[in-house]
């Protein structure tokens, strides 16, 4: 199994990885930030699975898919979470999860 | 949920990931690397998902039992390969991998 | 070099890198999180760079002592900030923060 | 600080860490791995700090200049190793550590 095959999904859990870090991140600056506690959680929760997700993949694991699997699910409690909320660097997060989780599921269905 | 309640995973977990580093870096230093190849590449899938798992825990994830049921699996399968071979860094690791899948079993099957 | 020197290190940055996750996610439950905010962040960022050094020395790498060198000074600015709040959470992190320093600049100054 | 303006070196991390993985695990698979153990070995510790950097960037940390003076460093170690070889994986691991180190010597110098 080689990497190459699996570059789309790895490249949407690393724009996934780094769009919840950011958005953790803003939120921490926002006025209400009680507001954001939930989708801060989440984002963290995320961020951890699509890094692990895009690492394993980029290994050719034969456990790719059933991290995948995981990442899908992250993914659409996190972007779920995101689209909540009307700051871009919440809709920036909830677009991004929800493409990553459409891979992943991809990813998770296919193998 | 609090990170309390998964100490003793988190542990195993972060046992079992820098026990799968030091064994790929050693099998590296081995004379007969190519027998050592396949160890070397679950050592790195092992101790991706053990750092993940260890990560999502420490942050009380909802989804700590679902990464735990694929750290399970992984920690099997480097476990048994591990065990078959003779040096010390690699009985070491398959006993990390050993207790490691035990914890994440009884993780995965609670939650 | 051979990841049994370091193995002091690994453990207090593993274990500042799960005090820190915690404490994060403690954080986001509190009443007044506004004044967590900062606290929040350098959570993230030290438990980042632990994780990443407690890896690093795991594959006895000859760049740990430069990591360790920033892992020292990330883990003072957070272990400063939390020593500030006095729950629970932020004390043990403080204190988590306080000995991995600690561990990280002697392992910097010796490399 | 924001993560944008960190955005083209992320970038440069998180595809450097991908093409160090999967060099990683390419080697693995070579006719004559003996030859190939100080690029998997230096394809290992890359991809670690690497992934550090990625993730302490996106949180918009102040150390991030401090980290990517660390990975400029691997990176040029990475590659030079990562050139002396004609496979495939690791003509594209020395390029993508090559325009890596590049991106992290110009935020190193910057901060």
């Amino acid at each position: 199994m080689s990497h190459q095959k699996f570059q789309d999904c790895i490249d949407e859990c690393v724009a996934c990885a780094v769009a919840c870090s950011h958005c953790a991140t803003s939120c921490l600056q926002e006025e209400d930030i009680k507001m954001m506690s939930r989708c801060i959680q989440l984002d963290l929760e995320c961020a951890a699975i699509c890094r692990a997700a895009a690492e394993v993949m980029s290994l050719g694991s034969g456990f790719s898919a059933h991290l995948c699997r995981v990442c899908a699910d992250v993914c659409k409690a996190c972007g779920d979470e995101c689209a909540k909320h009307d700051m871009e660097h919440c809709q920036a997060c909830a677009e991004a999860c929800r493409k990553c989780a459409e891979a992943c599921e991809e990813m998770a269905t296919a193998a």
